[in-house]
């Protein structure tokens, strides 16, 4: 194991980050450029985002399936703006069981195509609608510049594709995922979002609008951590899904859809994390519980390891490890631990075992300030659950409290150019690409979103151009 | 909907299979030559089959991880007898964002040498082992004849790679996981498997040893369920996979992969599906219970919606679905229910609700023999559970009772011939490959597997040849 000291953030964020992650076990490097090992530790994070998803996903009404990882080229040239956006990033299959194939296979970057053409075998009539699925899966963006999470070739995600018979309809389908995403990210993730429409140059390639939930890391930069996507009837068209409505007419459906990725694990990495590492949200957290037994010969070990087998099996219905390790150091233990995150470390030496207690560590509070104990006797894991409750909490409070305090409402241009430094400049826009690009040749930062919370008819002033003004959106330098 | 007839069994089994999967909405073709689209009642059984395997595999100490899905060819041609086995099915990537690869790159088709690769990065000493990793994902083999479920060009499953220190130790996990493949199959989802050995000619491509879960179809022939390698040293020394042992000594590792896939659904349709449709094990199917109301009149609806409604949450539980649709006759639901394989319907019309019961109709058993009531006052969730349960060992010892009534020991090679053609011959075989090609060139039967459970030195004769033999064997035509 590597024992030198992380990178602080402060001293370099971007090798803070790539160190922490392979020190934490949670990602390595695959020897294919680009592409990434999720390891044990990683991918039960991953496993734990899958399960809170999946079952809000469910609760609304959505089921999973499974369609095809090769998509025929034709397929993704059928919508304009979309073969535009993908056809630089694609992985493409040439060659099938020793022969070239008469059609170059797309490696899936995203499955609208494949979807919609399933979709126009699928749907017949108005009783057919809405169709609602989901997909769990893996998809291929050949990128350039890569990071671990943030941008790989290969990654993982879901994709949520739906069919309906009005554009109202499908809006609504639409906000309510971006919503779903929202209350995931700042119920489970402790990660504030903000939810709020793209500009349209930042919006997906095909859509006719695109939502957003933006969230801001540890060095002030934007990470975009969720999207859903109203694509009119721009997939159906291409792809032909016609129903036929109660009068028996034929009509093209309005389509959606929506999609978070592994991504979203650098999004927990860099809101949480601290200098001394990882910090896990307790519900995802894939050991919420850490118990340490502490001693130094025979003696306190007969003491204290029935106790800490005892407490082991008491907090069961949490997600608990005894680390029994013989050959290190209850220090280094410490250590391993608050560099993965572990929420909670139960500590229990022979001190504590005469004092019938157990000694406890908050990770979001390093040092003295996020100790105590808690009695052996009567409902531990009630205590621990209320613990972990208020990690939870006071983790989403600290995370809103940062973001909150770098962000900046600029009086003018210049103040703006000043702020996108070092947080996040939100102003009266225009709307016009002019100024958007403007702002993004000058300071490097875009436009990450429009809130939906705004009154339609707020009067102001362009921040860029002067011009009149509806709404207000962040600009912020991103990942 | 297709109201056609489904074609029996006994007319075109192929054709029923085949239909019977796309009507009931269990998967479809795609677009793309060999692919599948697997819809949500075909993935909602899936993920059944996952749960249930995946908590078999935690409870064995196995953990989660993803690996690339891009492995470059050069890593296949490590290990001899991998690639001669593999390259014929190789799908592989050319292109990348727009430029020609220095290197081609295959979509995986197994993962030994990609996880191989990662495991002699990670694995330095006897502390680091066993490792023990489970990926759930999808893999490509370009085959030339495809059926849904069975063999397509992309499938779905999980593949374990563990490294061990001793040989001993990965033999023991190799058959560890064959005993969790068959407990699996047997206890969830009905299908009573034969573990046993594969013949030399029959091994994975690149396995010291190969153990296989074989299943007979309603038509007699064998599949292929679930496969366990033993893979001795040939990928550790492939790929460097190395250890210091206790005494500092540079080791090898041992290691082994075990795998499930999609085509397992294609067991479950073959071994219980009738001349109606799919019969699902309860433990598996995506719905156990289908409530259907029975009414003539609106004074009829007003009678018994209140109850079916209190019994859909009274059943909450289970995998419920209240049928309410209003557009088709209780009639149609019950034969499209029974096509989809629903373990148990719930009908409840007028008189039933005079009578204080609900009638419950059993998949397995069509007519009158399968129907009974239940009283709608007491514990009705507890009633259900325990017919459930009686369903779920009747399906088991019904394919049992099948299996070992199309299993014949032949006194001699014409009979041998002759049991192949509607069963499966269980007979000596001396192990020699001229004895098994001479079989399949005859009959088409392959050898399918050596059971386990066998005296060591039982004498026997080989049915073939007639030289001694020590093992028998069972021989069969396959999917």
């Amino acid at each position: 194991m590597n024992t030198d000291k992380l990178p602080t953030r402060s001293e370099n964020y971007s090798e803070w980050y790539n160190q922490l992650i392979q020190r934490a076990e949670l990602a390595d490097y695959a020897p294919v450029r680009g592409c990434m090992v999720v390891r044990p530790y990683g991918w039960a994070l991953w496993e734990n985002i899958q399960g809170a998803l999946d079952r809000r996903f469910k609760e609304t009404g959505h089921s999973n399936a499974a369609f095809p990882l090769f998509i025929p080229m034709s397929f993704l040239e059928k919508e304009k703006e979309h073969v535009e956006g993908f056809s630089p990033e694609l992985a493409v299959v040439t060659i099938g069981g020793g022969e070239k194939l008469e059609e170059p296979l797309v490696v899936r970057p995203t499955s609208e195509t494949i979807i919609g053409y399933m979709y126009s075998k699928w749907i017949k009539s108005y009783r057919d609608l809405p169709v609602l699925i989901n997909q769990w899966g893996n998809v291929v963006r050949w990128e350039m510049r890569t990071r671990l999470f943030l941008r790989t070739l290969e990654f993982y995600w879901q994709e949520g594709h739906t069919a309906h018979a009005t554009a109202e309809e499908a809006v609504e389908e639409t906000v309510r995922m971006l919503n779903v995403y929202t209350d995931f990210a700042v119920n489970e993730a402790a990660v504030p979002v903000i939810p709020g429409r793209k500009s349209e140059a930042e919006k997906f390639a095909g859509a006719s609008e695109s939502y957003t939930i933006e969230a801001m890391m540890g060095d002030t930069r934007a990470l975009q951590a969720g999207t859903s996507h109203f694509l009119g009837q721009n997939f159906a068209k291409a792809f032909d899904i016609q129903f036929l409505d109660p009068s028996n007419q034929l009509q093209y459906c309005w389509t959606t859809s929506w999609g978070l990725s592994t991504r979203f694990i650098g999004a927990i990495i860099m809101t949480h994390g601290d200098d001394q590492g990882l910090v896990m949200p307790p519900r995802l957290a894939p050991i919420q519980v850490v118990i340490v037994p502490i001693f130094r010969n025979d003696a306190e070990q007969a003491k204290v390891m029935p106790v800490a087998e005892a407490v082991n099996r008491q907090l069961a219905q949490f997600r608990v490890k005894l680390d029994a390790r013989g050959e290190v150091t209850p220090g280094f233990k410490f250590n391993d631990w608050e560099m993965r995150g572990v929420p909670l470390r139960v500590e229990i030496g022979p001190k504590d075992v005469d004092n019938g207690v157990v000694t406890i560590a908050r990770r979001h509070l390093p040092g003295r300030e996020g100790k105590s104990t808690l009695p052996l006797e009567g409902d531990l894991a009630a205590s621990i659950q209320a613990v972990l409750d208020e990690i939870q909490a006071a983790m989403l409070e600290k995370a809103r409290k940062f973001r909150d305090e770098h962000i900046f409402e600029p009086k003018d241009y210049t103040e703006l150019t000043e702020i996108v430094q070092n947080g996040w400049a939100y102003a009266y826009w225009c709307g016009s690409a002019e100024c958007e690009t403007k702002v993004k040749d000058d300071t490097k930062a875009t436009t990450r979103c429009i809130p939906l919370d705004q009154a339609d008819d707020q009067p102001g002033e362009c921040i860029v151009c002067g011009q009149p003004a509806r709404k207000k959106v962040y600009f912020a330098r991103s990942y």
